[in-house]
């Protein structure tokens, strides 16, 4: 299984200390990394094939804090798909003039939507295959841009139909919101003022987030498994879909 | 206007060297940079609003050796479009489960394409603008993935369409292939054995290339002006598409 980590903010926040902790999860789930930052309407993504634990793709990420206000992240361990570039997430495409941004955490079986239009995975994953059926249906369903309320009611009539196939943790991203679907496993906390001190789970390392931020700054982490000891992370439910848009859960 | 640089090789090959000597390009064309390596059917993609001369993507690219059969680099002097991550090159889209790098040399003055289909830009640049036209084009064109050589001629056709609207050198790859047009200014050189020592026009750098290749490698590069003072480069002529594959032009 693979592990998932998403960033909303209201304000352009950099990831450096999430992903530091995150990253060291990498040890174990070692099939590759990326990680999708949002300028923007525009989008880096840093892909690498190698263990964000050896990476120097994610060596240069946990160094240089690219400020964002929507990313998302994946460290993989192969379930299905060989360990190669193209079965890395996260996946983009582009729909309606925006980029989108997918990764999953799961196993799909015998997942084969009829992809008949625009989008068509490159690589050999469910996860890339679950993707390019979702952005096909959402094409489908909105004429343009819809606004997040819509995009989250039709992504909410979609992700029941994959998840009959199995485990379908995933984030979705246009640089607007931030979508998690919960099969599994997955946290979320909401850091605002007054902010607090944390201390990774996974790294000796902690942070005074009152000394980075500003009373208005709100940001919302989501994450398979919670990244700090002393905050208060809340377990989403199986089935449950959560949409982030400036650093707070608004469904 | 920009600089473009492309690479195709018949075997995986890094491009430090030539990238070491186009960034120094960069002081000048400071509006960002990007590029992008096909690694099988995958591609990393890495782009910096900030000039490849001072960005530490850059600075990771020059010393991180990865190895690619298919590059396409780009340094940005805007001329449409705002210093903006979404307006800087290479660009990428899927078309028929492939990934398609694009970038653009030039500007293309009331260059409005009809996009009804799959293709729309993210940013506000001519150059994105003509890329995804070419994919609709191309996707009109063809059922599913055809031929380099039925490629190139629909390519051929679709080029001076755009071409007409102005200054169109551009690089266009899906992995398979590097095609190149030229408008005005691109230079190509093919090594192949017996190698010899190449230096960089724009810093005091050489490299003796029979030191880091085999008999059977065979690399062509592409660049709006050459890279190297000691090396036969050939001069393309406007309105002309050359395509590489395996480190050769076919075209």
């Amino acid at each position: 299984m693979c592990q998932l980590l998403g960033m909303n903010a209201n304000t352009a926040t950099d990831l450096v200390f999430s992903f530091t902790g995150f990253a060291r999860r990498a040890e174990e789930h070692k099939d590759g990394f990326g990680i999708a930052f949002f300028e923007g309407a525009g989008v880096r993504l840093f892909v690498d094939a190698q263990s964000a634990s050896t990476s120097p793709v994610a060596q240069m990420v946990r160094s240089y804090p690219i400020r964002s206000s929507h990313i998302v992240a994946h460290i993989r361990k192969a379930t299905q798909g060989a360990v190669l570039l193209e079965n890395t997430h996260p996946f983009v495409r582009e729909l309606w003039g925006r980029y989108w941004v997918f990764a999953h955490n799961g196993n799909l079986v015998d997942f084969h939507p009829r992809l008949h239009a625009a989008f068509r995975p490159v690589g050999s994953t469910d996860s890339e295959r679950a993707f390019c059926w979702l952005m096909q249906e959402l094409a489908k369903a909105h004429a343009s841009v819809p606004s997040v309320a819509e995009l989250t009611t039709t992504l909410a009539e979609l992700a029941p139909i994959a998840a009959r196939h199995g485990t379908f943790n995933f984030m979705l991203s246009n640089g607007q919101a931030l979508w998690a679907h919960c099969s599994t496993h997955l946290h979320y906390v909401e850091r605002q003022h007054p902010f607090g001190r944390a201390k990774l789970q996974d790294e000796d390392m902690s942070i005074d987030f009152a000394t980075v931020t500003t009373p208005d700054d709100r940001v919302a982490i989501v994450v398979t498994e919670p990244l700090t000891q002393d905050e208060p992370w809340t377990a989403m439910k199986p089935g449950e879909l959560k949409v982030f848009v400036d650093g707070k859960a608004v469904r």
